[in-house]
């Protein structure tokens, strides 16, 4: 039996984002500093692990974030896993750029980037290469440090347009 | 106030894994055909979203990986969104690459490739470019066409090793 290419009643970016409301993700802040060392840092759902010998990440941004022009191959950057109860921090991270740091919610760390501390864990990048494609860039990043502040039970979570947390255990894939 | 440097106590694969343990992901598998028209597939965390005008998605394989070598510019391919009753469909394509297509619960489609009808929705892309990075790849698909089955409600998540479902929403974010 085979499914005719008009089964496929959906295109382009309708399609792109039909699916991908279907599609959960998790939610992550990543931070770094500007060219004079102030913070920068954005909400993504996009960080991805890119395999771990050697440990890799990727990264997807547009162009046009404000932060892309500072992801500069051999920039120091964090990424920090989110819990439910995160959720303001995500939202603060996603709104007005100016809003981003008013707040004593992180430390600076190492090479000057801004820390959150309530964030589950953080792991320490350095970007490698960006590769641009249309309006959009990939960016891999070396994993060379982490701090767990806590084992996540309760990651925040994006999906069909919302905030939501984790549902029950089905299945451990030891 | 600062962290120092010795704050970030793990480091290379194991911050690396530690992190990505605390990071949700959604489920999804993605099929395509061999050199000779047999299907092939695999279930991925990887599958993001990079763009939408054009519709643009990247998803990251290991080298080594079977399906790796059909992964060609070009080359049509169907990225599944999966729910938690798909479970056993994940487990089945994450395991033995000989019972993949053994089931009837896929249909053939445009070129050839299978389709598992009941995935949430289905996206068909195809290959624009892939990028080699020490023994993995960053790949670029093209979003052509999607038929969505069901507007997810409960999608298959992976964290801590284990896979899951959804909890309760948090917040819209519309």
């Amino acid at each position: 039996m085979t499914i005719e290419t008009d089964y496929f009643d959906l295109t382009g970016s309708e399609a792109l984002k039909t699916v991908f409301r279907n599609h959960a993700t998790g939610i992550s802040i990543v931070t770094s500093t500007d060219g004079v060392g102030n913070p920068i840092g954005f909400t993504a759902s996009s960080v991805t692990s890119l395999g771990s010998t050697p440990p890799l990440v990727s990264l997807n941004i547009a162009q046009g974030a404000s932060s892309y022009q500072h992801i500069r191959p051999g920039k120091l950057m964090a990424i920090h896993t989110l819990d439910a109860d995160n959720l303001a921090l995500a939202e603060k991270l996603a709104g007005s750029k100016e809003s981003r740091f008013v707040d004593k919610d992180f430390r600076v760390g190492p090479e000057g980037i801004p820390v959150f501390f309530n964030a589950s864990s953080v792991l320490l990048v350095r970007v490698v290469n960006k590769i641009e494609v249309e309006a959009n860039a990939l960016v891999v990043l070396s994993a060379e440090s982490a701090h767990e502040r806590r084992s996540s039970k309760e990651p925040l979570i994006y999906f069909q347009r919302g905030y939501h947390t984790l549902g029950p255990r089905l299945k451990d894939n030891f």
